[in-house]
C-alpha cells in the first residue's frame, strides 16, 4: 500500500498509520480536523465538504470541521474504521480520485511546516494510572526500601488517580517550573521557591471513544470499543513538591501544573499489526481484569534531552510500551467497574513506562537513581533532574515490515519559574 | 427588605439569598437559568428577555436561556453585583414593575414542586480538600494512632486531590453501591463484590467564577474575585475500597462512583453578613497562604439520615461550615500557586467537615467510630454504615436576623449494587 503523497521510509506517517489531529494554519485559521501523511497535513474539513464520507456512518454531518475529535470520538468503531478506508482508498496511488484533483490538493494538503497543532481533544476528565511494574518497583525501593517495593494492593489492582484536565498541554507548549512547598531533608520547617527537583515521565495515554453512563460498567470484552487512539504522554512532575504534599490523598500540585500530550492520535487500527502479548500476571488477575489475546504494543519509546548548550537532542533513554504490566483493556475495565461514567475526549495515561534495563527508565529519578547518578551529556554537562531551558523530547514508533507507525513526538520547554 | 412573593420565616430562599440553579419544567422543558424565592423559582430567561438585565453589564446578551451558569460564571463580581440588585430591586413588594405584571409572572414564577433541578454548571475539573482538621484528626488517630494523627504536612498545606468531574450528581439521583476490590482483614487475598462500608462525607463546594492563565498564580488577595458562590457536597465514599486501593496515590474508585451537589449556588454575595473568623492557625501558614479579615462562614450544616422503615429523616449529625481550618481562599491561593490553571465552572469541595463534638461529625466512619458505636435509630435499628435504601440527606443554612440564607439539601438514595 503506497501513497500518491510521498513518504519517506523513516516517517512515521505513512499509508498504514493516519492518525487525527488538529491543526490550524500558521497564518491563521479557525482549528479543524486533519489526518497526517509524511510532510504533509490533510485538511479532512475539505474532505468532508467534498462529500468523502457521505457513503459512511458521518453521512453529511460536518464532523471535521470542528475545533476538537470529539463529536467523531463519539461514533464508534464501525464509523472509524469506515472513515480509514475511505482516506486509505483516497490517498492510495492506485486510486485517481483525489491523486488527480489537483484543485482539491491545493486547499487539503498542506505542508506540515505551514501549520500549528492543538490539543486534539476536548479532555473531561484525565485520569493517569500506575501500571509498570519497573516504575512502580524503582520508585518503591527509593522510597521504602527493596523489602516493600511493591504495595500489597499493586499485583490485584491497576492503580491510578485523577490528574488535572485543564493542565493537559499540546507538544511544543513552553512549561513554567513551578514553584511551591518542599521539605528539605535538613529542614524542620518547609520552604518556599521553585521545585529544584523537575522531571518528566515518560507515558502514554489513550482517548475514550463512546463512553457509559453512571453506574454502567464496561466489561473486559467491551473496552476496546470504547477506545479511540493513543498519544505520547509527559507528565511533568516536581519530585520535591510531590514528596511533602502526596500523603496521604496523592500527587497535586507535584503534577497539576502541566502535562504534555502529543498532537496525533494514533488510531487503534493503525496499532492493530502491533499487539503483542504483555507480562505474565501473577497472581492471576480478578475476573474482572482477566481476557484472552494479545493486549499489549510492541511501541518503541525514545527520551531525548536537549539543553541550551548540546547541538542536537541527547538520547537518555530507550523503552517500550510492551513492559506495562496492566494493559489499556485492564485499566477501562477496572476504572468502570465501580460504575464511574466515562465520556468521549476522557483521557487515560499509563503511568511512567520504565523497563527492565536502567537505560529504559521513564523517569530521572530512575534514571539518575534521585541524582545519585547523574546523566552525562556528551558536551560535558550533567543532568540529575530538568534544568530551566532544557527541552525534553519524546518520540515512538512501531517498526512495521519497511513502514513505521508512529506518534510524532511530545516535546516541551522549561522556562524558568516567575 | 421583603419580597412580594411570600417567604415563610423558616425558607432558605428569602430575598437576601437570590441562589442561582438550573431547572426544567416537569412537564418538559429545555434546561435554563433560574432563582429561587420562598416556593417559587423565577426563571432568569423570561426576565432577561423582557430586558431586565440591559442596564447591567450582560447587556442584550442571551446568558440565562442556558443549561448552566457558566456564561454567568464567567462575568465576574461586578456583573454579578449588578443582576443581584436588580433581582432584588425587582422581587422586591415596594417595586411595582414585576410586582405588578400579572403575565410575566404567569410564565416566569413556577412552584418549585414543577420543575426538576439540574446540575448548575459544566464541572470541567474537579477537586476535593481535606480541611477540617477535625476530620483528618479522626481518621488519623483511626488508621495511624493517636501520636501520628495528623500528618506533618497537614498543618503547612491545604492537602487536597482531583476528584473525577463527570460522576458529579445534582440532588435526588439515585446513587447505585458501588462493587470492587476491598481486602478484609481476616483474608490473605482480596475479595470481590459490593462495598460494605459505604459512607458519606458531609462537605461544601465553591465554584470557580473567572478563571486562570495556565502559569499564572491567583494570589490569596485575588482569590474572593475568582470565587462565585457554594453549594452542598455529599463526597460518598466506599471505605473498605478505599482502604485497599488508596496507596499510594489516593482515592480513586472509592469516590469516583458519585458525588452529590445541592442545586442552587448561593452566592458569596449572599453569604457575605455570615463571614465569621476562622480558627486560629499554628504555625502560622506562608505567606502565599496569609490574608487579614474574616474568610469563614457561619453555616449550620445537619445531616439526617431517611431509612424504609423510618417515617421522619433522623438527624445523625449537626456540623458548622466555620470549623474548617483552611478557608476556601487559602484552597484556591494554594492550587494555583504551581500556575495550574482554573476554568469557569470547575468546582473545588472542602473535604469532611467535622466539628470538635462527636455528634458534630462529618461521616459515619466518624460518627461511629469505623462502626464500633452504630448509631441507634428511633425505630430501634441500628447503622453503622449505609444500607441499601437508606437516604442521606444535608441541608445548610445560615441564620439571620429574621431569616435564613439557605443551601436547601442534597439528598441521594443507595440502590443495591447491579
Amino acid at each position: 500500500m503506497r501513497s500518491f503523497i510521498e513518504v519517506s521510509p523513516e516517517s512515521h506517517f505513512p499509508i498504514q498509520n493516519l492518525p487525527y489531529g488538529v491543526f490550524k494554519l500558521k497564518v491563521g485559521s479557525l482549528p479543524v480536523c486533519g489526518t497526517a501523511i509524511g510532510e504533509y497535513v490533510i485538511d479532512l474539513s475539505m474532505l468532508e465538504q467534498k462529500g468523502y464520507f457521505r457513503q459512511t456512518l458521518l453521512g453529511d454531518e460536518k464532523i471535521f470541521s470542528r475545533p476538537s475529535l470529539n463529536a467523531f470520538m463519539a461514533k464508534g468503531r464501525e464509523a472509524w474504521k469506515q472513515v480509514r478506508a475511505v482516506l486509505q482508498t483516497a490517498l492510495s496511488d492506485e486510486n485517481p480520485m483525489f491523486r488527480d484533483d489537483k484543485d482539491l490538493q491545493k486547499i487539503a494538503v498542506i505542508p506540515m511546516k505551514d501549520v500549528v497543532m492543538c490539543l486534539p481533544a476536548e479532555i473531561g476528565d484525565y485520569t493517569d494510572f500506575y501500571s509498570s511494574r519497573e516504575h512502580a518497583t524503582n520508585v518503591g525501593i527509593m522510597f521504602r526500601g527493596k523489602d516493600n517495593a511493591l504495595m500489597p494492593n499493586w499485583l490485584h489492582i491497576p492503580i491510578g488517580y485523577h490528574g488535572r484536565a485543564s493542565s493537559i498541554v499540546v507538544s511544543g507548549t513552553n512549561v513554567i517550573r513551578p514553584k511551591g512547598q518542599t521539605k528539605p531533608a535538613n529542614s524542620e520547617n518547609p520552604v518556599f521557591g521553585p521545585s529544584k527537583l523537575l522531571d518528566f515521565e515518560l507515558e502514554m495515554g489513550f482517548f475514550i471513544g463512546p463512553g457509559n453512563q453512571l453506574g454502567e460498567t464496561i466489561s473486559i470484552e467491551q473496552t476496546y470499543d470504547h477506545i479511540f487512539g493513543m498519544v505520547l504522554v509527559n507528565d511533568w512532575s516536581a519530585r520535591d513538591i510531590q514528596t511533602w504534599e502526596y500523603q496521604p490523598l496523592g500527587p497535586f500540585l507535584a503534577k497539576n501544573f502541566a502535562t504534555s500530550v502529543s498532537p496525533w492520535i494514533v488510531t487503534m487500527e493503525a496499532l492493530e499489526p502491533f499487539k503483542v502479548k504483555g507480562p505474565d500476571q501473577e497472581p492471576v488477575p480478578m475476573e474482572y481484569l482477566r481476557s484472552t489475546g494479545n493486549w499489549s504494543y510492541d511501541i518503541n519509546l525514545d527520551v531525548y534531552i536537549k539543553t541550551e548548550s548540546l547541538k542536537e537532542p541527547f538520547k537518555i533513554s530507550g523503552s517500550n510500551f510492551k513492559y506495562m504490566y496492566w494493559n489499556i483493556r485492564q485499566q477501562l475495565a477496572h476504572h468502570t467497574i465501580n460504575g464511574c461514567n466515562t465520556k468521549t475526549g476522557d483521557m487515560m495515561a499509563s503511568g511512567t513506562i520504565s523497563g527492565p534495563t536502567k537505560d529504559s527508565y521513564g523517569s530521572m529519578l530512575e534514571l539518575t537513581w534521585r541524582g545519585e547518578n547523574p546523566i552525562k551529556l556528551p558536551d560535558g554537562e550533567e543532568r540529575k533532574f530538568i534544568n530551566d531551558g532544557d527541552i525534553v523530547i519524546m518520540k515512538g514508533y512501531c517498526k512495521g515490515d519497511g513502514y513505521n507507525v508512529g506518534f510524532g513526538e511530545v516535546a516541551g520547554k522549561i522556562l524558568p519559574a516567575k
